[in-house]
């Protein structure tokens, strides 16, 4: 039986990754996380020894999820690096050193991105990250290509657009409010808005997600030649546009829940990021968008049920 | 007086810019190598405390031009990031924590690109190297821009075209031939080329190379923005329009010396390679490339009489 290995499993995309395996009887499950969660692995990738221990039984496909996110690796410079650098790269020498070769499926951001940009960034578009998060994702991208190229794993990276809705309680994500302002209102609260209506962004579901880790564990890699990392299909959508999807889905009286209280700093973060992608060999390998940004909206009251 | 610090000193770049600082009276230099050498401090950047001590004595300005070559990186994977990942990391990180903001240039290579490419390769092109050599430089230049944009100091980073004709012996990198086939001739000896005639390649003297740095080191970086690293303008050239140059300039007896030995394995490394560029940004802020590939031979007689 195949033995998978999921890192970050306790994380929200993470346990929705492992329901799916589960439900697919895809293999032997290893859950690790930092966090303790009930039938997980708890240890810290970032300390040196602890990624050969997670390699003692040769999983055959490992997903690497584990990350501090974006607001916390700003915010605590030497954590960011630590985690997001290093645990990587101690994932990745344990993988060589072990001397098999399994796939690794590895989430990146597009947040390896930074403005300048085009209307819509392509596959060539060059990775010039103006958050520290979005540069150790960039390093984590060059290492997994490097190791795939030297034949060390079968690597893939996956530039997830920013997950919405995500759900829950807001994590310390900068673009928390992109799912704050569904969110909150579907479960009868308010929610701030600090940006402006014309703010546009690139979104994909829990869901889509999922199916793109999926797609990307089955996917022949040889079809990817040595450009390894790929921006995911997503959707472009304004924050008007989030907006007018919730008023169809969810009506007038959630509409009103969102308050508009702009914050030059949270401005200052969102003008930095991509708003708009070609993701085109995404899309010729198979990987799919959501359908509209209204079906995001009732995927999450469909999977959330009792929060909105 | 301000003080300068070299880092890889006692390379061939390393020496010509020591010998130009000096010429201009530039500051109170102090060189690094790993290598011993004359007036220089011998020490290991990639040993966990060496960045440290380069700093005692807070250099204004420092020349990062240290690395293992491009063949040696791909023969020794553990040396070639130790040296080229791990030594960069550590001069960062010491300089981070001197709570001091000195300028950096760091030398970077067109080895952060990689096949397929446009016809040239402009500014906001991506960085797929397809060498370890060239994944070392690439994450390099990451955390350059990082650090820079979060104050740790004032950083730039030139990606130097292939430098011809390289003086002296034949070192690991690969690339060469590219100066070999000039070198050797001039100096009365045979050369092996190991590719076809019809290769295109990107090359800088070292004299323009020396240029750069000095130009990088005084040029304002808030001219720069975000993106802190640039490829350098240099001079698309055939094989064969190398080796008119040499005719034109040394003559017949010359270009007979050129044995055509054909490398498969050579071959498909420089496959790989980029050919050409559109050095947009660097031009607008005023590095120049030579003049013509002629010159670039011209100065490797007039700098290096012994051998030629």
């Amino acid at each position: 039986m195949k033995r998978i290995l999921v890192i970050g499993a306790a994380g929200m995309i993470g346990r929705k990754l492992v329901a799916r395996l589960k439900k697919d009887g895809a293999g032997e499950l290893l859950q690790q996380d930092v966090v303790p969660f009930e039938g997980g692995i708890v240890s810290d990738l970032s300390s040196p020894g602890e990624a050969e221990k997670l390699l003692a039984k040769r999983p055959e496909l490992i997903f690497h999820l584990a990350a501090v996110v974006s607001g916390e690796a700003e915010a605590d410079f030497e954590k960011g690096y630590r985690v997001n650098l290093d645990g990587t790269r101690y994932l990745f020498e344990a993988i060589r050193k072990a001397n098999y070769k399994p796939k690794v499926v590895f989430t990146s951001s597009i947040a390896v991105f930074g403005a300048p940009f085009p209307d819509a960034i392509g596959d060539e578009f060059l990775n010039a990250p103006l958050t520290s998060y979005g540069t150790q994702k960039a390093i984590s991208e060059l290492l997994l290509s490097d190791y795939s190229r030297r034949g060390f794993f079968d690597g893939i990276g996956i530039r997830l657009p920013t997950i919405c809705v995500r759900p829950g309680k807001p994590n310390k994500a900068a673009s928390g409010f992109f799912s704050g302002i569904l969110r909150e209102p579907l479960a009868g609260q308010e929610a701030i808005l600090p940006v402006a209506d014309t703010v546009r962004h690139w979104f994909a579901s829990p869901r889509a997600a999922v199916e793109f880790l999926i797609h990307a564990s089955k996917l022949d890699t040889e079809k990817l030649g040595a450009r390894r990392n790929l921006s995911m299909p997503g959707i472009a959508a304004t924050i008007a546009e989030e907006i007018e999807a919730l008023r169809r889905v969810a009506g007038e009286q959630a509409v009103r829940l969102i308050k508009r209280v702009p914050d030059p700093a949270i401005m200052r973060i969102v003008d930095g990021w991509p708003r708009n992608f070609d993701a085109r060999r995404a899309l010729e390998l198979g990987f799919r968008p959501d359908p509209s940004f209204d079906d995001i909206i009732r995927y999450h009251i469909a999977d959330e049920p009792s929060k909105s």
